[in-house]
């Protein structure tokens, strides 16, 4: 089965084949599909077919971002004209309106299969608490799909979507990625809106997205993200550094490695930190107690009761269609008071704390997305101790506000997926992609069913931060390179500039610095310097400093690209030396200091 | 009686005056002080006066920004070698360590003259629920201090301290600041250390800071804060723009000018309005709704659970010493769940919502800090609704992250004082001092006892945004203005450079841009150009995409200051037209578009 991807689809209609075409190919697949319990309502086809000739007919949609995708939602995220059950035919109820992501992605261009099945109000990583059935994993019909954004999971892993919408609170949005060998992206809490999407933890609740590669799933999340006052969770992301090339990834220290006896996880974590150190990674262990600690307070503190805040009252109304393990762990929610929600916070507070310093020891973290994978055998025999297994390393990631992108990583003896996370704080997604896609490439496990390699595309939307290039005392080894370590600001590479530039050693300047204008004649050169990386902000606390004579305007570099950096006042150079023939300030002050 | 200031310790001690000498009298003064209830604990004459003569046997001690300047601290406090009471002796202990704030304040030169009396676990705005007596008004002694932080405020405004430390919860630094004719400063909550401080409602307490002047306040402050790994609340705080000179202040709509019949607050508020309108301001009305919902979740939601978790196990342990009217509080916050605190927090999250599109209108709030000032009489006979009357323009102000200054602001015809309070999102507070500093001064108030008009002394240290020089398309009615409008940058002035610039009108740029280079001849002339506003980050980001030849150096203004402003590389200047002559770029505009 050929999986769908944003890029495969953009060549098919370059190449003139209709959306209809396309649209038809996707019914079949799906009417096809061995698993019944993927769906909970589709769009009828007369629908998809109308929507994609509406496409077909008009010239001006063809420049959509999204233009005829085809994707599917969960069905705890409103879509006007289908019910939303959260996996509770009783709870249905019919949306007049569509959650705000699904509004901007049908703008888009994209074309709405359906709602999928789900653990009951999302509350499960198992994919197994549904009346609509258990979906299970595309390569094993015998094991769980994973939870709770299950159908979501399948549909793009058979082939049956370019990209569906699930929801992570616990892990929900990572887990069935992992287990059906696709791409889930947890965006960092409040980036996409959670307006018209039914409640499970709700100051933790994420809208994710499962893709098949991970960069059609960054660029769906930039179609989808965006403030929205209508959700009061919607916040501006903070700005987060992107790995530079030299990367520091956190890894779990030997004494975490906790994976429940799995050897199959044990060797592929082994394999994918080595996958990372051939992407330009160093591995750097980190403590994992403040992680573990802040898992265990979602599991076994009061945030249980944000379940029972959001359909406690429904439970307790109904009985007819309900799963009696959701019911049961959303009750239980009722035992925690006030004082116990507070000194909870306050201990996750502590937590975050701790994991804050942990966090400055690398750029990104690599963990296993689960360590294990079930039965359906198994998890019916064990409902709830086995679930939180799945859990061990996604459940803290909402509470101490970070962001995920699972990735597959390869395959176990048996033949099932294996996925790996990488983690990092709020914000860091974006500036993850371009590395989780040459992981994924590097894992050689295509995606979902497909076995066909994934392509590398990098993406040139990133946030990643803003370079700086220095040329004189801001350099590693010079006196004011402190005011860059201060800020936080990551040293990125060496680098030259493009052989028009000249440089001046200022006069009167304490400490000493050197003066670059661009000036291309035959005296010019290539000045060499090193580039930087800051957060927007420390790069404008950074550039509000900056003493006359000196700016910031762009640089040319030696390799053609452009980047922020230094600049002099030509009225500057008036008496100063030119000292360009030393390619740079450091070989100049050798010079000096060697007299 | 004299007001103890920075600047009057200052001017003392450069005449030679002894900290020993200046601290006999501080003694004395509190020795004499008509009011018994004020101290908890005093620091012993002996160890004032060694500590004074060894400040004064240190020459080195007198660069220290606090150099001898006696302080008070609150009793929930630590100040090691005192007990910690908090209001209560039967939970008193002794704490090996202080606080980490007092630590810093110590570390700069100041001497501790005691820990003050407050509200029992500082629960309370009204000071009469302490087992050691109940401060009063230094104006009046048939009326209360206000609380928790009765002792600070009365230490200060009775002319025993040059400034006192207390705590805020719902209003517990600003309420006692208002009734005594001080200023009480609220920092956004985390930019002081909690670390050493019996929590109330740990999610929201802020160490505070009364003293005479804001000026005092402000200096005290940036010597108090910083980020501290041992209070998980600590936090770097966000930028947040000073209001420009034209600023829009925010003030209640006539409908919700509640004042409880108070006519002293309505035309005391009134003449606030109209002397901020004198310091250059205008008002604007907003809906005060969002904020009003957000005070009655603190004082009828599930936040008191937090005053259970801190205390709540031991004055069900407890009984002698414990103030009834506290206790019945605390415990009330057993009655509160779980799905309550959840619930309470969503609600919360949807004020705040409401509230961030009311700050988008305004650069400051006004609002009156407490309407009414009752007698102990009248506290007495309705101790828990009168207390919660003093909360309603104070309550919500660390629930919605905001910071908040509260300055004396007239009397009211019984002759004690009123006070109002300039409010800004989190991180505003450092942008409000100079501002709030001129307020004070037109109150022409003095400061507590003392009726001495105070002086306004503006300060540098101030974090108020980078001010942007621009003289081209980014002008207010020019093409790419909107990219400043879109960064949320404020317009602060027009102005003009030095006269030592040459404008260029560059070849070939979209939208048509000029260039600008500092070049003191015979031909350059002064520019006329705006200054424009904008967090470190939206500067940050603006810098990054100025594209190539253009840049951001220093600017000089007319006026011989410097700011961050537009430079251009040199060699865009070949073959570009000598604009100068017009002066700015709107002229040479004007006359482009009049052929």
């Amino acid at each position: 089965m050929q999986a769908i991807t944003l890029a495969g689809l953009k060549a098919t209609y370059a190449k003139g084949t209709r959306v209809s075409d396309v649209m038809a190919e996707v019914l079949r697949r799906i009417d096809s599909y061995k698993d019944p319990a993927v769906w909970i309502s589709r769009a009828s086809s007369e629908a998809v077919m109308a929507r994609s000739a509406a496409l077909d007919a008009d010239p001006s949609a063809r420049a959509l971002s999204l233009f005829g995708v085809p994707f599917a939602v969960k069905d705890n995220i409103d879509c006007a004209g289908f019910p939303t059950t959260a996996g509770c035919p009783s709870f249905a109820y019919a949306p007049s309106e569509n959650a705000t992501v699904v509004e901007k992605l049908l703008a888009a261009g994209a074309i709405l299969l359906g709602k999928t099945n789900l653990d009951q109000f999302a509350t499960g990583l198992v994919g197994t608490r549904s009346p609509y059935g258990a979906p299970r994993s595309v390569y094993d019909t015998r094991y769980i799909s994973g939870g709770s954004s299950s159908g979501s999971a399948v549909a793009v892993a058979a082939g049956l979507a370019a990209f569906a919408l699930g929801t992570d609170t616990a892990g929900s949005g990572r887990v069935p990625a992992a287990f059906n060998n696709i791409v889930g992206l947890k965006p960092t809490r409040g980036r996409l809106s959670a307006r018209g999407v039914v409640p499970a933890c709700r100051s933790l609740d994420c809208v994710s997205i499962f893709a098949n590669t991970v960069g059609d799933a960054a660029i769906i999340a930039a179609v989808a993200e965006g403030f929205d006052a209508a959700d009061p969770f919607s916040r501006p992301m903070p700005a987060v550094l992107a790995p530079p090339d030299a990367f520091r990834f956190g890894v779990l220290p030997v004494a975490s490695r906790d994976f429940l006896g799995d050897v199959g996880c044990a060797a592929l974590y082994d394999a994918a930190i080595a996958r990372l150190v051939s992407c330009g990674g160093t591995p750097v262990e980190f403590d994992y107690a403040p992680f573990r600690d802040a898992a265990e307070l979602l599991y076994d503190g009061a945030w249980v009761a944000e379940r029972t805040a959001a359909v406690g009252d429904f439970l307790d109304a109904h009985e007819s269609g309900l799963d009696p393990v959701v019911k049961a762990i959303v009750a239980s929610g009722r035992r925690f008071s006030a004082v116990d929600a507070f000194t909870g916070s306050y201990r996750l507070a502590e937590c975050r704390n701790r994991a804050d310093a942990e966090w400055e020891k690398m750029d990104l973290m690599l963990l296993p997305t689960a360590a294990v994978h079930y039965t359906l055998d198994e998890i019916t025999a064990d409902p709830i101790r086995r679930n939180s297994h799945l859990g061990r390393f996604t459940n803290w990631v909402n509470l101490l506000d970070a962001s995920a992108i699972a990735v597959p990583a390869g395959f176990r003896d048996n033949g099932l997926p294996f996925g790996i996370t990488l983690l990092a704080p709020a914000g860091g997604e974006v500036g993850l992609t371009n590395l989780a896609q040459r992981f994924h490439a590097a894992s050689a496990t295509g995606a979902g069913l497909s076995r066909t390699p994934v392509t590398v595309e990098p993406l040139s939307l990133l946030d990643k931060g803003v370079d700086l290039f220095v040329v004189g005392a801001h350099l590693s080894d010079m006196p004011l390179n402190k005011e860059l370590r201060d800020l936080k600001a990551r040293f990125v590479t060496a680098a030259q500039t493009a052989p028009d530039y000249e440089l001046y050693a200022l006069a009167n300047t304490t400490p000493p610095k050197p003066g670059m204008v661009r000036a291309p004649s035959a005296d010019a050169a290539s000045i060499a310097g090193e580039v930087w990386r800051l957060t927007p902000e420390a790069f404008g606390r950074f550039v509000a400093k900056i003493p006359t004579p000196l700016g910031i305007g762009k640089i040319h570099l030696s390799d053609g690209s452009e980047v922020s950096g230094f600049l002099c006042e030509p009225i500057a150079l008036q008496g100063a030396r030119n000292i360009t023939s030393f390619g740079g300030w450091r070989a100049f002050i050798a010079s000096m200091t060697s007299i």
